[in-house]
């Protein structure tokens, strides 16, 4: 294929999505540049909508859900608004590669229909739309992942026009609890990096500033979810791909540890490289809405459908005592600090949101301790050398099908030889002794908590910074590290950048090379505004605590927020 | 290294082993050979021994530490009878690779003062001696697995006199409950085969004929708990390692699923292949005591020092569910059966004993469906493709070290090359969709069992036969395959190979060469009252359902033999 080819089809798919968007959904007037309008978010895109459809696209996704169930709205009338607002989205920020709102609309006639005649619902998230990263295979649609070769593929396979293509288990299970996926959010060129480029539907900007990048590789999830174009939706996580993006636009997500939820059939530019796996999970606008979706994936029984998942279900007593401990019912808490991975420093805003938890936290009569791990710049190693045992060849192999070259934000780039078996096995060891040594040290804290336990989570950064200008994302090993070690993380906002105190101290010693790029890079006039969002860090299949521990976290901060107003 | 220096190694560390056996536990004579005595177990080992040592040594393990912890039995009485078994049973049969008698008696005496000075426990296994095989670590003991070159190093490594070398978890964990370790168990060169030979302490023959072989990998393991030279002990499994030198030796074992039992620290001669894992449990007398060890383990809560294990607590609900179901309290059960696997045909003895097994559970009134799943065919190759990635390289690296040859029937006898990154990627693909295929399977049957659920179990063949002769294992499909899957598997004994029944039919049609060369080896005379077990299978993480169908199948055949007396 010429380099003519895959452009053409690239700019064919990107013109067959808008056609995709209704003439009544379509923008009067182009957007000014970012320069002149950098905020979409807000009184921007609630002037395309409705008062009613304001109403619904801003509930929760628990209060969407009591509506519905209720017959108080009607489904279709929900999945209308949701599609409406998710097409002024991406008219503002590419942040769609799938739009299916017919099917959508006609999947929420027949729950209007059922319940309308039987008055009983189709499953208990009834009506509740799902949007899901590109990643994410969804019956009779297209799952390009960025890359062009892939389109009209199943993950570059010829697609014979009568065979069907697997649906991921995730949203079968989706589809039993009466949810309506209606997009597929946009994402990196094989959703594997931090910038969610692709040349199929180019850049998706960061929606309160379009000067910023939106993360990756769930890009469009944050994006959307930022723009409240959906609910709440499905990400996946090899090295941040959740928490990044949550990080990003302010919002929430939750990666859970391997085999906790459904991967099952879902694509991957890495299939077959076991030692740090991709997981999927929630990006919402609240901890209520991550844990509502995470109990009924988990209501379903997974295990039955899955061989990857454990028989595990949710544990609410987990959840609620460490809520009670958190408020005082029981032993206090003790939280681990990380303030620097050692190897690039946090950026101000980012030290500032630290140093604002740990003070609240404090100010409860909780412990916090002082994080000093095993080096993260082992993890990060670690991290490096086993994603890519094929050498970039499946990602390589993806380019080829049209010949589009790599986009340079892309992790491996480049293409390097596959090591061979022997390599790989000494990759596992390393891995398996980090999460070891790791595991021990996260045992050794019981030695400084004074209550004589180790610590019950962590309080990290999620990025070195806040969303960055294109190009500057550079590093995600304050994320990479907990895929590394496969523990449970929650993403919680915590503060906006702000030029005003955000400023790095005038005899600031950078660490190394990278930290000091990392600190020309800060632009404290361009971030100003810019969210900002802590890693909540709990032990291997700890969901529920760090759950438990992001919703009082959050509440209080939102108090201590309102009370400072 | 010459080759007499490594068979003069070899001699001495055999020679060093036979005088950690004191003189008065020496045997008077040197044994007939096999053709005159094939049976050693029984009155044959029973003469060597007390009546109080015969008593003790053939208790059950929660037999012993009900008098350990009553005091009726002081732990260094236990520890000396069945240390003095365990010496007799290595003269016997090879079967020991360590002997840390002393230490023993020294643990138990310590055990003794606390309790006769506080009153109290040292751990709910108080006293109770669990020996080990070969390739778990225990501090100062060596580990060679079988490997001369190993012997005086770490996994290979020169050790520094002064280096301490880390002992499994697991072993922390026996010691934390109680439990007295005394001997490590002998295993195959490298502990890759299902006949335990190796150059170090030569052939471990079967101790109820020893004209057969005991099985591998966990070999001595199972020689010795034939012989009543342990209470329980724990073996390890990557293909049947467990479950073959169980079924051999008429004795229960328990292959959990990866994640349940700590194998942290454990030697592996594919340390870092991770698609198919090892994984340890528990090889006893009866179903109680696998039941029983296994629960003092999960009490530990092992998921707190080995990041490999979930947190999934013994579930007595489901373990008490399902044995109520086998008695008719509930639902009836569903079990499939398979009567081959399509490579090779069980031989007769067998055969019955899946017979035997599928007519009582139709008698009590529980549904039993013939089993065609994906074939296993297909299982082995993913089995083969996946286990030696690295082409043998590490275990022939170990061979070097001191130049000894590859024992004939070691798995991967013969080098090849390392496989590269892309392909590992495949052969873990194909795994994973074997998984779901056969989980696709299994859901299906719910079709078939009348009960609209798929069936509880399966009832599987372990081996093709009983023992064999030397070099006639030739094929462990029926226990690899469910390595392939991960499933949880108990091994319980059924029944004896009987020369007057179990023929093959005359018109007797071989699958295909395999199966013919599998029924030539079919010795009817030579094998007469050679034990039978089978493999009780569940789906991933279900140790206690098949432990709990293990416990009331058992109980029930013992009702159905005494009666046919």
């Amino acid at each position: 294929m010429t380099e003519t080819t895959w452009k053409e089809k690239a700019a064919a798919k990107r013109e067959a999505l808008l056609s995709l968007i209704p003439p009544e959904w379509r923008l009067p007037t182009p957007l000014p540049p970012p320069a002149e309008l950098p905020n979409v978010t807000g009184e921007e895109i609630r002037r395309h909508l409705s008062t009613q459809e304001i109403l619904i696209t801003e509930s929760s996704a628990v209060g969407i859900v009591g509506k519905t169930s209720s017959g108080e709205w009607k489904c279709e009338d929900v999945v209308r608004a949701f599609c409406h607002r998710a097409a002024v989205a991406h008219q503002m920020i590419n942040c769609l590669h799938e739009i299916f709102f017919d099917a959508a609309i006609k999947h929420a006639k027949i729950l209007d229909a059922h319940f309308a005649k039987h008055g009983r619902l189709l499953g208990p998230l009834h009506g509740l739309p799902v949007s899901l990263k590109d990643t994410i295979h969804v019956a009779g649609v297209d799952t390009s992942m960025g890359i062009v070769g892939w389109l009209g593929t199943f993950e570059g396979a010829p697609l014979a026009e009568t065979t069907s293509r697997p649906e991921s288990t995730i949203v079968t299970h989706l589809r039993a609890l009466g949810t309506i996926p209606y997009v597929k959010t946009s994402v990196p060129q094989g959703s594997f990096a931090g910038e969610t480029i692709n040349h199929i539907i180019g850049h998706t900007p960061n929606p309160a500033n379009r000067n910023l990048v939106v993360g990756g590789s769930s890009g469009g999830e944050g994006g959307l979810l930022a723009l409240y174009g959906s609910p709440i939706g499905l990400g996946t996580d090899i090295g941040g791909s959740i928490r990044v993006p949550a990080s990003f636009n302010g919002c929430y997500g939750l990666k859970p540890s391997t085999g906790r939820l459904p991967f099952q059939g879902i694509a991957s530019i890495v299939d077959g490289q076991a030692a740090i796996p991709f997981v999927v999970g929630p990006m919402g606008h609240s901890v209520g809405d991550l844990v509502f979706l995470t109990k009924a994936l988990l209501a379903v029984e997974p295990w039955r459908s899955d061989p990857g998942v454990h028989e595990l279900p949710w544990r609410d007593e987990v959840f609620e005592s460490v809520r009670g401990r958190f408020r005082g019912k029981g032993e206090r808490l003790a939280f681990g600090v990380m303030r620097s991975d050692g190897v690039v420093n946090p950026q101000p805003p980012v030290a500032r949101a630290l140093r604002e938890v740990v003070q609240l936290l404090k100010s409860l009569g909780h412990t916090v301790i002082e994080w000093n791990p095993p080096p993260h710049a082992e993890a990060l190693t670690i991290w490096r050398e086993n994603i890519l045992i094929d050498g970039g060849h499946a990602f390589h192999s993806a380019l080829t099908l049209s010949g589009e070259p790599a986009t340079p934000t892309v992790f491996g780039s480049k293409p390097s030889d596959p090591v061979d078996g022997t390599e790989v096995m000494r990759r596992t060891i390393a891995l398996r002794d980090y999460r070891k040594a790791y595991l021990d040290y996260w045992n050794s804290t019981a030695a400084l908590t004074g209550t004589g336990k180790p610590v019950d989570a962590l309080i990290a950064p999620v990025h070195h910074g806040p969303p960055p200008a294109m190009g500057r994302v550079r590093y995600m090993g304050y994320t990479c590290a907990f895929n590394v070690l496969d523990y449970s993380v929650s993403v919680i906002p915590v503060t906006w950048a702000r030029k005003d105190v955000d400023v790095y101290p005038s005899d600031y010693l950078p660490l190394n090379r990278m930290d000091s790029v990392v600190q020309n890079d800060y632009d404290a006039e361009l971030l100003d505004g810019a969210p900002v969002g802590l890693q909540i860090v709990g032990q291997r299949l700890q969901e529920e605590t760090v759950l438990g521990l992001s919703e009082e976290i959050s509440r209080e901060l939102a108090r201590v927020q309102v009370a400072r107003l």
